[in-house]
């Protein structure tokens, strides 16, 4: 099974893909898509969108998954962050990709076995799960670790005798 | 020229058309698009998208406009206002059309005359300008007073010479 991670943002998207067989995980590809902050808000909306909707087609994942989003103190960030957010979950659903979201803490608690582990403990972690794996930036860590966090959702609910 | 106005919102998001010559406004259209708050958010943000391109296939706006976001004190409501007015001016930007943005107290003062206008002397003053019209609540109140912005506001930059 494909999964992609997306960690929304207007300026950058990190975005990771993994196959995962159970318990194992494999990397596929990662990486992060920018847009232009001189461009007007629209024509940055339509690059993000373009760029998923190829990043899907190449990828054809079955699932998606974004952080719950940690709501920034700034009200404009977050509005923009909101935009962003709003065009990846559409491009997914678009596509008939279950989004599955994941709140920080959940992620780092899949990852490092605490939701209060560090940034850096993540990261390093998304490393050791996926063996060679040559990462993208903050963005694209980020990105991964929450198609990880998926992941084995899927692989425990499965072994609950859930979906 | 005919101008699509919006008032984005994930769970309404009012629209109006009107159609301006020069200093002359006429009512097209105006209506509420609404997304089940039931369904996830991604299948709410497809239905938004949707109901957008069949807006825009029907009227075919030369213009959009959108208000400039009075953003909330909750951050939690300005996330989801932003994933919907992502949405929107994605469906604007990919069908080529440039979208206006405009701040809440210039919409007051186009309509009213005082950037400390209320919202009933908004609404009061666009049903006076498009004499006839039948408008759906306030959202679409919202949106053909905004789409009323940006067809003065061409008007004033052709009479001063500009684009």
């Amino acid at each position: 099974m494909i999964v992609l991670g997306l960690d929304p943002g207007l300026g950058t998207t990190g975005w990771g893909v993994i196959r995962a067989e159970g318990n194992r995980l494999a990397h596929v590809a990662n990486g992060r898509i920018r847009t232009d902050s001189a461009a007007p808000l629209g024509a940055r909306l339509v690059a993000l969108d373009a760029a998923l909707a190829a990043l899907i087609d190449r990828h054809r994942p079955a699932a998606t998954a974004v952080e719950e989003v940690f709501v920034n103190s700034n009200p404009q960030s977050t509005l923009k962050l909101g935009q962003a957010r709003g065009v990846c979950l559409l491009a997914a659903a678009r596509h008939d990709i279950v989004v599955g979201e994941y709140a920080a803490r959940l992620v780092k608690k899949a990852l490092v076995g605490t939701g209060g582990a560090s940034k850096d403990q993540v990261h390093a972690m998304v490393a050791r799960l996926l063996p060679g794996v040559a990462i993208d930036g903050a963005d694209a860590a980020d990105a991964l670790a929450v198609a990880i966090t998926h992941a084995h959702h899927l692989a425990s609910n499965r072994a609950l005798g859930g979906r």
